[in-house]
Formats: structure tokens, sequence, C-alpha cells
């Protein structure tokens, strides 16, 4: 059993931002949803969430995502000060707490799965993680005995030149048996520059502490200002490529290629340079998207192409070719084999099977059968100034080029709109419209008036 | 006189793909015509493709390409196994033998010259490619005089702490003397856990061998997963686009470009970022493309700029503008000085010098002469829900706005078409058609229906 | 007191161009403008540039941006010789010369300021930067007492193996006390293979030399060719972004991001993948620009978005969401709260708060009022195929889809234009206008013409 306790009540001065420092985005997910994401599979008791500065805005953001309690730190006055805001909520826990950061995004479940079952099996009073780095500077040094049993921690300004060489540095990650740690925390003293509580001074007061190393340094980057966060953002998305490329996906030129943690692809997907696949996006064999492409909580069927366009919040059927220049948005739903082809906007649209919106058109609020044709340049006015009306159109129907079908308006099966027409009443079935001038031509004539 | 042998029989598990492994694309070739496109300047006597894993794949998708000779191995028993399926087509064959692999696609000519070079001149029985790679774990070791001449190849496994410190390591090519091998070939033994013919057993048999050292060990890069296929395509990017560079281009942010190598460029063309050239392209002298721009199989000539824009298929001729938003394709001609602006599509559509296409137009299957201009919004419908017809187009001739031009329709020149219009029938030289309705004001008028 | 003269007279045959190479572009300023940047914070009293290669081009192309003399040297006989034609320009002179190559563009001003703060406090006759390189080979060296005096400069050539270790190299840049080098510079000697005058030989005659390094290498980057340009753009590009990133910005994916150092913008502004800002541009916090934008010499403010769109010498004011695919240029200026959507071009135009273009228009020369609504696919027709025309609309006017408003044309307040309509005359408030024809149904027909 254990309880997970994240540190979220820093300003993040550095961010130099009017969000709180762990509300910053990391992908879709802000940094202390990350951190909440990495812990829930360990199915902790209880999420405490300690908060201080913008205390209302973190927890306004995050409160609905997870079963969450928020403990207040009113003045922030050190890591070992808020980990003894806790006392009051845990009095009379005999189990374990895990003590992450919430502005450390980037480890891995397995990590701190590993870290638990040290501490576990070892009996220990704490089990700390902790990383080998090349530049260890201006971390504070652990050091252990053969057995991994933290024998001395000592700050980096401290440390003597012999142990200045050390690379084992400390993570600030903690695993605590809890009635350890909560004799200790109440005798804790700020005996330092900055007048601070800290934390691991309690680590070396409460019995035996072993050391677990975490297999990748990266996992423990901290984010105090926007080049971590690029730096962090980099690795997660490095992360995420290498998988999916390894799943058989091909990413060409992956560099340049975003993908969120919540997207899921099929093999002999083709991703083309600057694409972005967001949110709850999903993505069937054999399709091919980019370059240039952004898909956002979308799905697409097998063989589906999509080149230099938006699709977001819509299903777009097996087989079917969009782009370049398409925007697809607001639950568009589009069939089989179709065409969405060059400038063309959908919205909340639905079309069947085998159905070509080509170029130049504006769909909004329009429902089309199978074996359409919607000529270039047809626009459905589906806003009359005041709301927004339907437009049907039914099978094998064609509209001509630069048509108006003005909603509400219903087309039947197998209609034909002359090019140029304002539609304005209903058309039945196998009908041909017209609502246009017929042409008059003005031979010898030339051009005085500016009415072109 | 050198016969050429491809392995391209595996499956490429890694890969998770229903691609055989040596047909998948690294910039619009695949992996086993990169292999053929570097062996042809030898001019080889035969091409030996060593099929096997959806061999009926491999033969239909390199077949036309190469005067090419399948050769079976129904099933993968190893290299050497692969290379015993040559024996009763290279029956009294005196010559060398070329061992290549399907998917190492980024050795060089002249490192291919260079091996046989050393093979021949000091008529060796078999001459290996070997690379010096600074972490060589995993390969095989080559172990030579200072002569290079080969004493012994160890498998890394079987390698001794001090035998493993070597790093010249076994790339896999090899240039054999035919009558030499083909006396081996036939008693290899598959004495290995795998239970393989390994063709490296052979080497050691047939005599006198060198090894030599590719100059740039990336050339020996061995494609088994997608990203192993990006590092490839990165590397050989890489070598293109500083070839391109050297030779007098300005790439503005090289990363986030991808040049095929069919494509031929001159002196100070520039390429802005996330732009894209790929199969038959060459642009003149003085173009500017990009950003954001893909141009495929299109011929570019001096001062052309490019902007945001897709151009497949298509001659843009000096100083002609396009973009940002143009689309053009299917066999489109545009003459000099054009301008083609945003949100224009053209399909095999030819325009004469100094004609703007300049906002929102489709023209598809359209002649124009020279100095047209045709309105924003003009729509040529050249589809009449069965067949496609052709729009001609005087010189000197102007659409209005929102015109729709119904083919098959010829206008003359000096043709002025009124805005709104939909032509539907023939004009001849120097007149204005007009096919609209006269506006109706109703002042005072409140907007009560819903017919906007 | 400081002169400084800049070396740009060269040919630069390694950028094969038909542009002097000091005209190089690196993200919107020449290399030699690059440079005169970097001095003007010295406050120079003149500013020499010595040109030879395209001489006529080189002026033309710089003498507008600052108060520079140009010094001809008509044939290119080496640096010393390019100095000796100071000579007549400088008689009588007592303070100092600065030194600098039209070539080496990424030197910062802290630089140079140092390099002549040491200059004067030691009364040096001549002070030189040099950098401390890993891999040294190809560039002169420089040998140094504990004190910084400079004691011998040997040619990378003329190393001895021992003095090839010394990684302290000669970066080019020197600042004279100019009696002291006009003394020695008449006696110059072109005692070498290339029969060059070298101002290297002028720096060990002078008197006290001292050597100041550089505290970061790449500073002295020189340009010979575009790889060189290349890594001299995504040097400087790294500086841009790091530091904006420091300052509060965020950069998702910076790799792919270009941002001019011309640009400023304020904290929490969010630029998304492939934008590119450029030229004189500002962005308000809250902003989110891109993904795939580029933003030219406009000012954006608060809490606007845009997402695939182009935005150049405009003007958009908070609130306002442009994009995807939109195109703002020529003076356009946008109010607060605007929707300028899909496929949507604005020229010249000026819009109102609370008015929207969101689907398939052009206006061109137009100015409309608040709360205005253009219908999608409405075309204002600015240009009568002689010259453009402006249209007016007023405060709460709509226009209905595929409408053209003819311009000169003025729409009052409180219009509404029915879909389909061509307006070619004047408005007056609160007015309906029409301008189609009513449509008609043919049913139970088959279409046979071709007439769609």
């Amino acid at each position: 059993m254990v309880v997970v306790a994240i540190l979220a009540a820093g300003r993040g001065t550095r961010m130099k931002s009017s969000l709180p420092k762990v509300l910053h985005s990391l992908g879709g997910r802000s940094l202390v949803e990350k951190v909440l994401d990495s812990v829930e599979p360990l199915s902790p008791s209880r999420r405490m969430v300690i908060v201080g500065y913008q205390a209302q805005e973190v927890k306004a953001a995050i409160q609905s995502s997870f079963n969450l309690e928020f403990v207040e730190q009113t003045v922030q006055l050190g890591t070992g000060h808020a980990i003894q805001q806790l006392l009051p909520y845990l009095e009379g826990y005999t189990g374990d707490l895990l003590v992450l950061n919430g502005d450390v995004p980037l480890l891995r479940t397995e990590t701190l799965k590993q870290l638990l079952l040290t501490h576990q099996q070892n009996q220990n009073a704490a089990t700390i993680l902790t990383a080998q780095l090349s530049d260890p500077k201006g971390y504070g040094r652990v050091f252990c005995d053969g057995a991994n049993i933290v024998q001395q921690m000592v700050e980096d300004k401290d440390c003597t030149p012999a142990q200045r060489e050390n690379r084992q540095i400390n993570a600030g990650i903690y695993c605590f048996r809890w009635p350890d740690l909560a004799k200790v925390l109440p005798h804790l003293e700020a005996n330092n520059a900055q007048k601070e509580y800290y934390l691991t001074d309690a680590v070396t007061q409460v019995g035996k502490v072993m050391a677990v190393d975490v297999a990748d340094y990266q996992e423990i980057l901290g984010i105090n200002d926007r080049l971590q966060l690029a730096t962090a953002y980099e690795i997660l998305q490095r992360r995420i490529k290498e998988k999916w490329m390894l799943a058989g996906i091909t990413l060409i030129d992956p560099h340049s290629i975003t993908i969120d943690d919540t997207v899921d692809l099929q093999p002999d997907v083709i991703i083309e340079p600057q694409t972005h696949l967001r949110g709850n996006t999903t993505i069937k064999t054999g399709s091919r998207i980019g370059p240039g492409s952004l898909i956002e909580n979308s799905q697409l069927g097998e063989n589906v192409t999509v080149q230099y366009s938006v699709v977001t919040d819509s299903i777009v059927q097996a087989g079917t070719r969009i782009g370049p220049y398409a925007h697809l948005r607001g639950h568009t739903e589009v069939g089989t084999n179709c065409r969405i082809g060059n400038f063309v906007e959908l919205k909340n649209t639905q079309l069947g099977d085998k159905t070509n919106v080509a170029h130049l058109s504006y769909l909004g609020d329009a429902t089309a059968g199978t074996q359409v044709n919607i000529g270039a340049g047809t626009i459905t006015a589906n806003y009359d100034g005041v709301k927004k009306h339907r437009t049907k159109i039914g099978d094998r129907t064609k509209t001509g080029s630069n048509s108006v079908l003005v909603a509400p308006v219903n087309l039947g099966d197998d209609v034909y709109v002359a090019a140029g027409s304002t539609v304005t009443e209903d058309v039945p079935n196998d009908s041909l419209v017209i609502a246009r001038s017929r042409q008059v031509v003005k031979q010898g004539w030339r051009r005085k008036s500016a009415e072109f």
C-alpha cells in the first residue's frame, strides 16, 4: 500500500509565466498530469498534491482527472516543510509514502516500481532514487556501501574535492515508511542559508536508507525554465517515436514529427515530415499522413492519405484521400473511398462512401449520401446570421461549380444543380435545378465601366 | 568482368511490415533499388537477385527497372545457402562475384570500385569489405596482417577479451573469384546454433583473402527495423544536402529539408525550411522555394518563387510566382512571369506568359493565352458528371470574380466576363459576356427568412 | 575613439554564387550587415568598408543602412594589402583601428568590447582575438606568455610537431594603435607562395601585442561556402531561441522554428513547430502561433492565435483567431476578437472588431466595420482590369455565400446581401440586396447536355 505525495507548490520563477510551473504543457498534458500518469499503474491508495503558489489554478486544472486530495502549503519553506503538511492527513497511516516532484515529468512507471520493490523487499525506512551523472556538478552526492545502503549525503557546495568525484546524485524522489518519517518530520531544522526545511535532512534520520539508480538519467530531468521544458519535450518525443518505429511505423524525418503519447498507430502507417498527431487519435494500417499535417482527436481508417491538411475531432473511413489544404473539424465523418480535395472545409458534416468534395468548398452542418459529387466552389450557407441550419443531399446528387445551397434545404437523390445556382428550396429526387441567368454577349464592346 | 549477387530473400521480421524489407523506401527508391543503383556504374555482366520471402512482390516491384535475373531461395538457411543457389546459374563462369545485401543501401559506388580494384590487382580468392568501428560490439571481427591479408575471422560471441578489442569488423560485403568459391560452396556445414550455412565459412576456405576498409562506416549500415530506416534516410539526406550546399545552393535550416537524389538544382537556388524536392525535379538558378512546399517531378525555370505550395508533374517558366497555398498538378504548364496565387488549383492546364490566376480558382483541363487575368473565385466546370471537357481562353481575356466557365467552352481574345456570370456558350473575340441578374434593393427591410 | 575597417573585398569563390559573399543572407540580414550591427554599439567614429569584387553591388546593398565609407581595393593581394588602402584615408589619425572580416558574422559586441578594453587598458600596439580550439588544425597558432603577451605567431604549415599541439589560434580580428600600424604597413612583403601581403606580418612588427581569447569559439566562424552559411545560421538561431525560451516564451520543437533577431516577443507566447518569425514582427503575451506559419513584419496583439497561415505587413488586434490556411498581407489591419478562417486572403483591408471572414474569401482594398459577417465565398472584385478600387462595408452587415462586391462600392450598416448575389451599386443602411435568379426545378429530368 502506497500513498503518493506530489510537490506542486512552487512558483517556478524562471518560467517567467503567469501560469504555475506544474501546469505548463508537454505534448497535451501538463507536467503534473504526466507525474500523475506515471504513478497511476501503481494503484496508490491516496494521491496528495501539495499546492501553494496559485493553488486554485492548479486545483482547477487537474482536480477532475484523478481522485486527488489537495494539501495547501501556504508559505513555501522547503521540501521538508511541504511534507510536514501531510502530518494531519496521514495520522495513523502505517504504509509507505512515495514523494514525487510535480516538475519532474519524465519518470517511467518501471522506475517507480523498482524503487518501491527495493524499498519493500529490504524493509527500508527510506529508499531514494539516484542517478549516475557524467557531470554531477550542482547536485547533492549520495555515498553508498556495496549493498546500496546510503552512508552519507552531501550537498554539492559542502563536498570535499574527493567527494566531488562521486557521480551518484540524489534525484529528489523518495519512498518512506511513513511512521518512521512521521517521527522525524516535526524535528527538522532550517539551519541553512535559505532558512528552509529540507526533506534530505529527514532521510538521514529515519533509519536504514537504500539508493536505487535510475537506468536512464534523462528520467530525472526537472523543469525550471522553458529551455528545460523544450529538452523534456524532445526526450519524451524521442521515446514515443522510437517506440512507434520499432512497432512498424515508418517516420520519414522523425525529428520533424511530433506524436502525443495518447495516439495509437497500426503497423505500416507512414508519417511524412512535419506532421503532428495529437490527442485521442488513431490511425489504421496502410495510411500515409503528411507532409505538413495536423491530426487531432480523430480516427482514420485503413489506407487513408492526408497531405498538408488539418483534421480535428473527425472520423475518416478507409481509402479516403484528403488534401492538400483541406480542413475537417467539428465531428465530421467521411465515408470510404471519398476524395476531399484542395481548399475544402468540412464542419460537422457527414459524407457517405465514394463522395467527392474536390475543390474550394465549404460544407457546414451538411449530410450527403453516397457517390455524391460536390462541384468546385459549392458552399452550404448554413448560417442565417442568427443560427445554423442543416443541408441534406441524397445519393448520386451532383452540384455544379459555384453553387450555393441555402440551409435549411434538402436535395433528393440524383439531383443536378446547375453551375452558378443558388438553391433556396427543397429539390425532389431526379431533378435538375437551375437558378441563374442566361448569358448575354455584347460583341465589339470595349469595357468602359468598372463593373467587373 | 563481374557478376553481382544481391541477397534479398529475408523476411525482415523486425520491420513488422506486410511489405518485404528490401522494398521499403528511402527517399523514393526502395532499399534494393538503391543497392542496384550503386552497382550500375560497375557495368556488371549479370545482376542476380536472390529472392525468397514474398518473392513475387519483390520481383514485381523491381523487374522492370534493371536487367535482372531472379534466383529463388525457397527456404532461408543462411547467406551461404543463398549463394549456393547460384551454382546452377554460374556453371563454367570464371570471373568474379560481388555479393551485396539488399538491405545495406548506403554503399557508395566508389567503395565497391575500390573493393573490386583491390581484389583484381592482388589476384585474391576473396576480398571483403571491413570497417573500423569505435564500438564493434556485436560484429564479427577481422584480423589482418600488415598487408591487409585476412588471418582470421571471429564471431563476436567467440572472441577472447583481447580479440574483442579489435575494432575491424566484417561488413558482409564480399568479392569472390567465382571458381574458388564454387569449389568450396557445396561443402559448407551448418555447425551452429541457428543451423544455418554461413558465407563467412566459405571466405576462410577459398585461399588468399584481403580486407578493404570502408572510408565511412555509415555506408555499411544495414536496415533491420524502422529506426535504422530513419537513420539511413538521415545519412542519405545529409550526403545529398551537403553536396548541394557545396555546389552553391542555399538551404535555410537544412535539417528540415529533404531532397531526393534524383533532383537537379542550379547554383543560387534558395530552399526555405520544410521544403521537399522529389522525383525527377529540376530547379534553375535564382529560384526560391518554400517554406513548406513540396515539388515533385516538376521543372521550374529561373527566378521562380514558390511558397507554401504543392507542385507535381508540372512545368513552370521563369519569373513566375506561386503561392502561398497553390496546387499545380496533372501536367500543368505555366508560362513566364505569371502569378498563381492563394488557394488556386491548376490541373492539366496550360497558361501563357504574364497570365494571372491570383485567388480562389480551380482551372482544370484549361488552356489560356498570354496576359489573361482570371478573377478571384473563377472556376472551370470541366466535369459534367460523366467526362472531362476542355476550356479555352484567348489572349488578354479577363474573367470577373466568381464566374464559372462550363466546359466545353471557348472564350476568344479580349473577352470580358462579368463578375458572377456562368458562361455556357462560346464567346467571340472582343466581347463582353454577362450572365447574371440585376440587383434589387429592399430598403428598411429586416431579415426574417433564413434565405441567406 | 575607434575606427572600424571591414574586409569585404573577397570574391568568395566557394559560395559558387553570382552574389558577392558578404551579401549572402543570415536570417534577413547580409553577412556584412551582421558585422556592422555588432560594431554599432561601440559608436565607431568611422566605418570603412574595403570593397573589391563586385564593389558596386556591395555598396548599393548596404550604403543606405549605416554611415559608411567605401575604400576600393581594386586587386586582391591579401589582408595586409587591403589595410594598406586605408593609409590615404587615415593620415594623421592617432586612435585605434578595429579590423573585422565581412564574412565572420557571429562575433558578439561583448567580445569586441573586451578586445578594445584590453587593448586600451594595456596600451598595446596591437591586440588580437584568439580562440582555443579542440581541433586547431589549419589555423595559425598564437604563442603567448603568462600575461597574454604574444611571443610568436606561426602558420599551421610552418608549425613543428610540438607547436602543432598549441590550441590557441588566430581568429583574424585585430585592434591596432593606428600610428604604429601605419609605420609598418608600407613595408610589408609578399614573401609567400600566394604572393600576398599578410596583415599578420604587420602584427609581429608593431610592438607590444596581446591576445584575448573569445569565450565561445563559434563566434569566429568564417563563411566560405553554403555549408558554413547553414552552420552559422544554426548557431545564430540557437542563440536567439535560447534567449527567448529563457525570457518566458514556449517553443514547441525549437529545432523546427526560426526567429529573426529583429523580432520581439512577450512572455507566455507559445510558438508551435515549423513557424517562422521574420523582420520587424512583435507578438504580445498569450498568443499562440503555428504550426506551419510565417509571420513577417507584423504586429500581433494579446491572445491571438495563428495556425497554418501567412501574415505579412499586417496588424492583428487582441483575441483574433487566424487560420488554418489564411493569408494576410499588404497593410491589412484586423480588429479584436475577429475570426479569419480557412482559405481567406486579406490584402490592404481593414476590419473592425468582432468581424468574421470565415471561409473561402478574398477581400482586397476593403474596409469593413464591426460585427460584420462575410459569408463563405464572398469576393471583393477590386480590380477592373486597369486599376484597383475600394469596397466599404458598414457595421453589422452580412454577405451571403458566393456573393461578389464589385468595387468601387459602398454597403451601409445592417445590410444583408443574399447568397449568390453580385453587388455592383451602393446599398443604403438597413437594406436587403438580391441579385440572382429564382430557382427552376425540372423534375424527372435526366441530364443529357454537358451544361454543368
